[in-house]
């Protein structure tokens, strides 16, 4: 039996696609109910694209939706709703949400200022609530075996962290007419006191944390307005102390020209090495010290099981970004069912709230940083 | 509204989950019956997994799903069916349901002999009925740049074309106890008389025509039986030559130890060439006469339009093979679509059932030519 | 006819080779006199392997060769001296030969102190004396295309810069037996206060320059000691203001497994980017703004001619290290040359001992930041 | 001691200054005679470029030199000469040379006719003179670890052998006004009866057999002439039998635009696989059975130390074609010091006389081949 969900937000959305995408490719769920849009039209056409065969779960408001949606029960009720509106609004609709008792799976970031955000997993926590916040780039199959290598002590003690996220797309879209996915993002009123930082240094400050655990505890940051004229800042570079005084270095960038989305994460260990880049996201570069490079390949059977089992296809068959989107909508369904089949789950993992509160904290920590001019600020 | 679709076979089959999301990735369709197993038991499970409302629509043979689904008419009826299969019944089933009227999609090859493969087009030719071969691979967005590219002239004039297809699944397969898959394909009475060639030698000379438009006029092939002891070509090397004496090179292989699944394209012009690789698949290499090699990224606006169609996310995000099987589902809807709505289709383009043909044909000059001790035969 | 050269050290050690292969790479000069070692069999032996002819001019301490050599006068004297001694004795020897008036071509560092350093480069700029301080790695062709490029504007102006120095020996040297090398460097009497930033960090530094001619204002440093029992460190992560308000960060290790001497540069603009890895140093990664990655190969046309110049080959035959020390040495004996021949030189460049005094003032800089907690330090 | 060479040809040539570094990188050898040019005043200059101190020692044309070096005894003898001179004349030099008891160091390709280059051979084995012909590729240090792995029984048997070496100038020369190198190698006259198999294709042709140790029995070549107007090929796919019914398979192209000197070489084994690139020309692509891809780097303690002992810098410095060059002259070179000081030499390999006949009688075969419309054709 599918599980059943519903969907705030969507119509006209580039996110809402992928969020479609990621909670069925596997086949577990059907959207079965929405607030697509606040105009009634285009939530109707939406709902009729994505196929909800229940017209009268088709909201134009997400409030009547979690009241009315929160009234049903047993095979009629939602087993989850995703959030994907602008990050303003995560907050208050996330928050009706959870007091209707839902489980939810909310955009990244979770909100806007770390209050609000640990609202948000404190009601998730009191209500013993699943919540994924989609750090989509954790889901890859590979940093699950990155995260299974550390954890088995494949490369040792971690020594030093480098990760980074160039992309060049604000550095066109500035020359652009078509803008308004930039200018969206530029607004300060829309996305926070913070752009690179929020929206992609976060995804870096995650990755991070899939792959080894490890949050950091104090950030020295330097922002740069790239061009000078932005009002937040493109451009970002941040020290990190993680536990253990091991030092991480992040680096996110909107107008790095010559990167799309070059995520790339390097974690180095007493014993070895792992790397791992999104252009080559089904390969995992692997140093044993002495050894010579070696690439593993995503569903080999020299893997850890708990990476084999989030791949769908053989060795060498590329898997993408709506795969990794699927795996933390898998391993969140997972969690869900084994609830109503009243069995332990496996260990699957995927982003909680707890890292959604923890990712506002780090931006938060970095803003300070930089206003103090680049010092060591305390996360929290 | 979404069209609804059939499928035969898929129960425990490893292709038949890429198909399903293939048909599904774009929310254009619905798996509304099959004949998914011909044990009713699992032929249920399979329906249910994948979200089949009305059970009286699960069959468990083929030809009672093709006498009863025939019968529909309206809203209720089938817009296409999906054959997924073993090789050997892909004939009578997809005749079967071409003598229904039903548009159909089959997994390659589309069958064992010329004269199979020939009645299967001449009776979808004869009823004007839609049919798609998945020859996967051909779905890759950069794939169709290639076509456009060379279609407006932008490497010149085809000199030369270069392509291969190692793998080295069987070499693994051959050392280990659970090789129920590889022994399928070793076996003749299943798989044909040819392995390697029909396998995946295929696919790249799909490749080359969907990339370049051409087809071999005459093959020269070496078949390698490695190990010895197999019954088939593990291994297959074949010269080809092109309309306009322009000679390809294309070289398979299933036992090609540290290579998954490395499809490889390069096409020579007189003005310059274009590179792709299947670990790569989102970019492009692109070489114009005297300048520096590029790399064309898929969903780059300096893309043709017939390629930026075919991407679902920013540059930079990968996009898989499930994809890629989007992509040939999307473009065989489409015309469906067309067809239903009374509108000219756009340009969209998948492996017909004439490309099925030729593949077909192609095996059997190369099995010809083997025989011969790597003789010169024509294809036809 | 060929420079005649001299040259201090060398007898047993790893770099004087290079040294020896670029300066006679290009059969420019020949060895004439030299005191290889303080042992007078050593040196003979390091005599006569590399073919210096006359035996009289081979001796056992340096001041004596400074002295006897720079009575020599026409044909007899030599055209310049080469220092290769460890870090804490280039000051001495420099300043000697450079009181005899001799060109000079000094390993890097140039010397321990900033007082040192800017010492010498009084005394050569006093006496217009030519000095070439080899910091190898800008030698290599596409970094002179590269600061041609940023001189011509192709990139715009520069955005921001990144640049690492990942390398994994001394993580093997200490698990390993023989570690005489990584002992060496670990001795701050013989190495300094700094090793990591001092021996690699530097390299970095100057290569930026190279590039773009730019040099940091101040600096922002976080050394690591990796494995804690290190004195000095071994990874050190350094945020750098270049001038413009334009942020660098530069990054180098010795105990980065997975990376053996993985040199990268990059530098972003408004216009495009370029990146070089030492991995592939042969070419050149170039995007403009809007276009598509492409990777400018050496010796080919489209490159400026101060680059085309510094290739021996045809374009796709690597050039290595040898070839890039080959070039300094190059540059360094064109200026010689022109000289001797009363005439202007064509626009070399290479490292001089200006550069080598930039050199010891940001590692200071950088040890003064790391020992502050991190803070901003100017250079200088 | 160095050991004293002459050289024939050289002023003006393109290759002669490679054979120059191959020959004194290592600082073994040192130019002594020479005949450079049949212009008189041109020799002079290159004699002087290249530091000859014995202007008497400089011919101007090649009888005279064999004549006069011939009759020189003890210290004076030259112990190798080296002939660098057009493709048409290596024959009549060579023979002059042997006959005055010279071991040889020969471009390649040896000669043009298989008899020529077999009276060659037996003239050097009945004076037991060491004969070097610089297949320069086979000089690197990976293809001696390829050698050493596969004879050790690293990768099991061979099973196939894939290896192509596509170049793009030919495709730019014949656009551009400055094709006198094109030209040259495009004459029948001087370049013999074959283009790209003779220049290019026979340089596979030994890269295999260092790599393995294995030469064609048999040949299926197809020569294309692209552009049409070419009257010799432009680029040549070659079948070929190896030994124990191995197949392989061989391209060469002058006309592969997005290709410079892309020769790549790939073994395929029972137990595993090998893979070298020239654009990586420091490492080697080793996969064994069911594990994953690995790279070795040159110079590192896991590789055999035949390879090591080819590496003059640590892991990750890179060397180029100098360097191979120079090592095939080192390995040489080492036979001959060892046989003038009466001992043992230690094993190391160059491309001998014999290799050269090889490559004359495989060109031969290849066009027997294509002449005969890709038949196949016994080598020999």
């Amino acid at each position: 039996m599918k599980l059943k969900f519903g969907m705030v937000g969507g119509a006209g959305g580039g996110i809402s696609p992928m969020h479609m995408r990621g909670a069925t490719i596997d086949f577990m769920a059907e959207l079965t109910a929405g607030c697509f849009s606040r105009n009634p039209e285009k939530g109707r056409k939406q709902a009729e694209e994505w196929g909800v065969r229940d017209v009268s779960r088709v909201y134009a408001d997400y409030r009547t939706m979690a009241e009315e949606e929160g009234k049903k029960t047993g095979e009629d009720r939602l087993d989850f709703v995703v959030i994907v509106t602008p990050n303003d609004t995560h907050y208050a609709i996330a928050k009706a949400f959870l007091e209707q008792d839902f489980p939810l799976v909310c955009d990244k970031p979770l909100a806007l200022t770390v209050e609000e955000s640990e609202e948000l997993a404190r009601i998730a926590r009191e209500r013993d609530l699943p919540f994924a916040v989609t750090y989509t780039y954790s889901g890859y199959a590979m940093i699950r075996q990155a995260r299974e290598m550390i954890e088995h002590g494949d490369i040792g003690d971690i020594t030093y962290i480098n990760a980074e996220y160039p992309q060049e797309w604000l550095a066109n879209a500035l020359v652009q007419t078509d803008s308004a996915n930039a200018m969206w993002r530029l607004d300060p009123k829309r996305a926070g006191n913070s752009q690179a930082t929020a929206d992609i240094g976060t995804h870096i400050e995650y990755l991070v944390k899939a792959a080894t655990g490890l949050s950091p505890e104090r950030v020295l940051a330097k922002f740069d307005h790239i061009p000078e004229t932005l009002e937040m800042e493109s451009n970002t570079t941040i020290l990190c102390q993680y536990p253990n005084n091991v030092t991480g270095l992040l680096w996110a960038s909107q107008v790095a020209i010559g990167h799309e989305c070059d995520l790339r994460l390097r974690v180095f260990g007493t014993k070895g090495a792992i790397e791992w880049q999104h252009q080559d996201a089904n390969r995992l570069k692997v140093t044993k010290l002495g050894g010579p490079v070696q690439y593993y390949s995503a569903d080999s059977p020299y893997n850890y099981s708990e990476s084999v089992r989030l791949s769908r296809t053989n060795p060498g068959h590329p898997e993408g970004l709506f795969e990794a989107f699927g795996n933390i909508y898998r391993s969140f369904m997972e969690i869900l069912k084994a609830r109503k089949e009243g069995r332990e789950p496996e260990s699957f993992t995927y982003p909680t709230v707890e890292d959604g509160v923890n990712g506002v904290k780090f931006v938060q920590a970095c803003v300070k940083s930089n206003a103090g001019g680049s010092i060591w600020v305390d996360v929290e």
